[in-house]
């Protein structure tokens, strides 16, 4: 099997955008509240993370319970690991949002121009490189053990990927909000119609579902 | 994790036929044509045994691709096995429809009136059952190892499992097509939602997606 390159459950507004360029430690998507934005797979009963065995089992949780499946690493921009900018503080004992179990257990490769070293935080592993996203493809592929590789955001990163042509498939949830401001990822899907199949579809919930993948 | 009881990817036209009742060693589905009735299955990326890397990765896939996720067993009825009535022959080799390594990698349970010895076929191992579907039910779960049990068809299977309330979760596929006769598995959905949430949705291949899963 090809090891493929997947963006998963990506979720931006009806104008395109994923999160607020006003991060904080508080507020990790800025003004963008993730609990609305994404409130489409918190609802589900495979959220990662979630074990009250309740949420719905409908077509949104196929999405959710593909998260962990056959993906071996993880690649994420240094804005989806914390709210830092510029060099690393000294006393510096962030380990990211997810608390001591994150919802990755795969090796995480951190994209960064200030490399620190490896932390492990339960069994996930995150790696900061100082790499284009070709070489920190080839790195995350080498990790992923014959698996394909997550691109998991926040915004820029998936740009570049996508900008770089390293995207296999994805999955991009478009909620019905508009925020007008913040991070974004297009204009309209369409741009991406040249290389990729196109399929769309909008679930009860209200969010349309778009699906990636290369011609 | 609790253990679940699930029907995946079982299509069935509009009239509710998942299968022609005049089943022969050459027509499994009777007078129905699997790869018509299938067709939404058959064009996706992770359709069972698929390995040409090509075929769709949209919505559709999603479903293909969870067939093997978190299940440990599967219970059939002795028609999805095989065309055979009565007692089995004395110079039986009949081995199933498919092949020499079957999709399904786990041990699965054959429901018959004529039980006969264990079967070994690739990864998959059938053992024949004269059993009820709680009883069936109990020694699948056993095997499943804590994963969950696929009630995997036929009809008359699905529904004697719906009936004895035995079911946690189901997809059913309904495809544009009508037969007129054959086996039903309903008269319309709605039947189910006194007992099961219901989730539809039609996809652009026209067709309708049915979730269910325990209120």
């Amino acid at each position: 099997m090809t090891q493929r390159v997947r963006v998963q459950n990506f979720t931006i507004s009806r104008d395109g955008i994923g999160a607020g360029e006003d991060q904080t430690f508080e507020h990790p998507f800025g003004h963008v509240d993730p609990g609305e934005l994404m409130a489409w797979a918190f609802g589900t009963a495979h959220f990662p993370g979630r074990s009250d065995g309740a949420g719905s089992r409908g077509l949104e949780d196929y999405f959710t319970r593909d998260f962990a499946q056959g993906i071996g690493a993880e690649i994420m921009g240094r804005h989806k690991f914390g709210p830092q900018r510029g060099p690393w503080p000294e006393d510096d004992d962030w380990t990211g949002w997810w608390g001591e179990e994150p919802p990755f257990h795969t090796p995480v490769f951190v994209l960064t121009h200030h490399p620190k070293p490896s932390l492990a935080v339960g069994e996930t592993t995150f790696d900061f490189l100082d790499a284009t996203p070709a070489e920190a493809l080839a790195q995350a592929k080498a990790a992923a053990d014959g698996n394909d590789v997550r691109i998991g955001g926040g915004v820029s990163t998936v740009r570049q990927f996508l900008e770089a042509d390293l995207v296999d498939e994805m999955h991009v949830a478009i909620a019905p909000l508009e925020y007008g401001a913040g991070l974004k990822l297009w204009e309209r899907p369409e741009e991406l119609e040249d290389r990729f199949h196109l399929e769309r579809i909008t679930a009860p919930s209200g969010v349309e579902h778009c699906f990636f993948w290369r011609r």
